[in-house]
């Protein structure tokens, strides 16, 4: 046996047990007549003391003891003489009477300490030292409690977790799909899902009524910071339901996991049309937790003489909250913020109303104190607010407005990370206008379906068309996106002729879920929630990398393992593969 | 809202309400005056009935309606005149107020009921309609209770789930990988998992201490009818265990998921030596169900003249219970059954042991009835027994006797399908001899532990060496298996070296984890479970098949959405690659 306790266990009812642990030493303390060791695994630390009883063989093996050696020491539970409160094992010590090192440890290349002195380079390449910290280990623990509670509660309210296939067929449409040459099928390929989204459709039309899934899906792009080419969604599919009610089960779900992890109430879930979303928080995922709403000044501002307003199709502004003493320096600084091509404004317009109930603008030349006014009123500033107004073409300047409100946010500290304030975000548009290949696009999926009030639009107006979409937002994050489906093969067939399809293709690609719905498919709507984003969002973390135990860098590498490698020229045979230049 | 309730809830305690219920046309029976539907859904089947209040837009609706259309009804709950007693809701049954199509069904290519009459073929590429059967949608019920119960057992045990990559590093060992081709790294490849055995012997090292994951694993092999090129693990690892602390561990998950599961109680698993298993069951996954066990009468049988057995390495024999009064016809069949080339025996001697204690052989030629009797008694025959006796090279012979054991097991009845005998197999050989390539292969894998008792032959006798290695095996099939690993990296380095790796490919290959067992490697075991078999052994099925939601046939090809398939050239050029020559 090699412990009998764990290293987060005992406490002082234990006092006077014989017991071994094991474990890794997290510093060893020589102070001459003592010797003190902090022995560490993932439930606990507990100090470990060799004084003058303690036999010569021992005190030989501490010598060699460093840090990150793997031990199994044997010895009596006893009181500790000064408490250490910061832990729960900080009543006892154990006096060692034998000592083994089970494994010994070259000098680490960093710290394994919650303050670590490793880069991130470094740690992604010893990934395994890594997840050693109490700080990254928790997170993964953490994961592992809410797939664990997403879990009970979908499987209490009768969905059927199943598993669909990895190995599936590339389809055209969305983003690039990861593809797996066959070696039974020489010349053909199975693609990686990038969600599973037909198999989930089909499970409906076979009646399952309830699915879910916690899955892996793959997405072969470019990678940012906040993405991976492989990644976990909790994917989900509903019979006989409209819309009210996947949001009000999927509200449920996530209070749950809120109430169950964290023990966090959260409210009700406000649902906001996209439209209003857009021009009021400048964002389809509105982080609600402050207010400093998107106020449109176009007619305000219009026709006054400054050539920048005027030749504007949009002007719109923000109202940040006692900031009226904002310095000269603050202001340029924030001029230049807007500018930066990632927000992408021409410039900065800001009005101070000053606590006197003066105001004092960047364009004072054009504007009397009657316009300002006008302004302040729109924007429900009040003396000491600051108001920032920005102009341009209407979408790109709503967009940077939008930016504009989430950075003053965090400058005024109003997105606090303990509070979580989610909302559905519904009504989105059903196509977006692709300008540079002249065609429309799906916005959330092909199979989703128009409102039923709009299906006449389809032909006329396909852009007004809206869908009976929604996206689960917290905190200005995307959690889940989800919809109703078409469920009827001849709307589903018109969908794909909007998208550009040809009958053909659309039958090659798809005949099997448009062939399926010809034999009694019920009405059904599903959704899908980012894991590790909603994972990361519990922790607190900015990115979702470290809530995955083997993340990707942005070149879809694991520096860890150096993947991807070149494969053997008989690998190659075998798939009828060849490359196409010798390349490295 | 489309239903009130679902179509296996309403009970005698609901008559006189009004409800909606929605769900597929079983089937409809008019009977002139009166009219019956039976509505289905997943949660079962309700008797919808028009009679003469039934108004004429009911009627008129009634009349289209065909098998599998899927409907909306809106009445009352009555009691039934007649009560059904084979189904839940067979008290009541609901007067039509209101009926509405909401999806009609072209006639299905095979009928929706338990004895269907679609052949294999069909019901795979209509594998949607196949789901909807009673019968198989089960199987995947049971399924997802099942990983409910193992996560459950698992997460209460201090076990953290833990979700390792899918695109992986491509390694020559083992069977032969999928390799998916990487954009963003033109001419490398990444490689789907066969194991995740890498990743939780680093979770180790990471000081997890208890890992778990239900996942994916990948194999391209040719297939056979119980092999599919994806499949499901329970893949877990333990820190500071010994082999007996992982026995027991997983006993107790088996043991849970069967009371849990299917009400069972199983009794504590046996241990049972490989050398055991081989000798006594001819088969390294014996099925204890029944006993019959093999006996080595090489030296009874021996040196009589009898030159088929005077000329074999090994002779043994099984005793069938009650089968003396088997016919000449039935010893013949199994003659030839024992000859096919499966089985590969050269022919079957047998001795009758009446029932008057008289002994009749098909060599009573070259022995003598005390001979005989000495056999009988080896092999623990009674009157009224059969003795069935094989020779040749030993190991062949005796793998032909484990087969005609089982065979035997299944002609008298003793192979119950709802009787569970799990046993664990322990001390496999650490390493197998491989004729035609002259080397050895890692019987487990390159990781397992030989028994510290049996390090010293690794260099003079690796073939004796035995590993800390178990399987877990019930009713004759392998469910899980696993070993204590290694967790010092020159022991692991020597491991490859016997395997044949030069250092600098074992570098290339694992350099990454026996780096990390530089650094403190706790020691550590682990173990993986079929999960498909499994859920298949659970459900009484011979076949994984149809515990997989859309499985792929032997082709590896999923016949319902015509996958694998071409890919664009645009697709391929973007990997750099192209197909070595056109294909189909």
């Amino acid at each position: 046996m090699y412990r009998t306790h764990t290293c987060g266990e005992l406490r002082p009812e234990n006092i006077g047990k014989e017991v071994i642990l094991a474990g890794w030493v997290q510093r060893v303390r020589d102070l001459g007549a003592m010797s003190f060791i902090d022995l560490r695994d993932r439930y606990g630390i507990t100090q470990l003391v060799a004084d003058e009883n303690t036999s010569e063989e021992v005190k030989k093996t501490l010598e060699e003891l460093g840090r990150e050696f793997v031990i199994q020491v044997t010895g009596t539970v006893r009181e500790r003489s000064s408490r250490n409160k910061n832990i729960p094992t900080g009543d006892i010590e154990i006096e060692i009477s034998g000592l083994k090192i089970l494994s010994p440890s070259a000098v680490p290349p960093f710290t394994i300490q919650d303050d670590t002195d490793g880069g991130d380079d470094l740690r992604m390449k010893y990934r395994y030292l890594d997840l050693r910290r109490n700080a990254v280990r928790k997170n993964l623990e953490l994961r592992a409690q809410m797939a664990h509670a997403v879990r009970s509660f979908l499987t209490a309210n009768d969905f059927i977790e199943t598993e669909t296939p990895v190995l599936i067929k590339s389809t055209p449409e969305g983003a690039r799909d990861f593809v797996v040459p066959s070696r039974m099928n020489p010349g053909e390929f199975y693609a990686l899902p990038q969600s599973p989204q037909i198999f989930k459709q089909l499970l409906m039309v076979a009646g399952f009524d309830k699915y879910f899934q916690i899955v892996k899906c793959f997405r072969d792009e470019d990678l940012r910071a906040d993405r991976q080419p492989e990644f976990t969604q909790i994917d989900c599919e509903m019979s006989f339901v409209e819309q009210e009610d996947v949001l009000n089960t999927f509200e449920g779900l996530t209070k749950y996991a809120f109430k169950e992890v964290l023990n966090v109430e959260v409210d009700n879930f406000p649902r906001m049309p996209y439209t209003t979303a857009m021009e009021k928080y400048g964002s389809d995922k509105p982080d609600i937790r402050f207010e400093m709403l998107l106020n449109d000044l176009t007619e305000q501002a219009k026709g006054k003489g400054f050539v920048v307003f005027d030749s504007a199709e949009y002007i719109g502004g923000v109202c940040a909250k006692g900031c009226a003493g904002y310095s000269r320096k603050q202001t340029d600084e924030l001029t230049n913020w807007v500018k930066r091509p990632q927000i992408g404004a021409k410039g900065l317009v800001y009005v101070k109303y000053n606590e006197d109930g003066s105001l004092k603008s960047s364009v004072d030349k054009f504007y009397s104190p009657e316009d300002l006014k006008a302004w302040a009123e729109k924007l429900q500033a009040e003396p000491g607010d600051l108001m920032l107004i920005l102009s341009g073409e209407k979408q790109p300047t709503i967009n940077a407005l939008g930016e504009l409100r989430l950075e003053m946010g965090n400058r005024l500290g109003l997105r606090k990370k303990g509070t979580f304030k989610p909302l559905w975000v519904i009504d989105f548009p059903l196509l977006e206008w692709d300008e540079e290949t002249k065609r429309f696009f799906a916005m959330h999926h092909p199979f989703t379906s128009p409102k039923p009030e709009d299906i006449s639009l389809l032909d006329s107006e396909p852009g007004k068309v809206r869908a009976n979409a929604y996206d689960l937002v917290i905190n200005g994050v995307e959690i889940g996106g989800g919809s109703v489906r078409i469920f009827d093969s001849e709307l589903q067939a018109k969908m794909f002729d909007i998208l550009g399809f040809t009958p053909e293709q659309a039958k090659a690609q798809f005949g099997f879920l448009m062939n399926a719905f010809k034999y009694g498919a019920p009405p059904h709507a599903g959704i899908a929630f980012g894991f590790d984003r909603l994972v990361s969002l519990f922790a607190g973390l900015d990115s979702i990398r470290d809530v995955i135990a083997f993340p990707k860098n942005n070149a879809g590498r694991d520096v860890m393992n150096d993947s991807p490698a070149p494969v053997s020229k008989e690998q190659l045979d075998e798939l009828h593969l060849q490359l196409v230049k010798k390349i490295k």
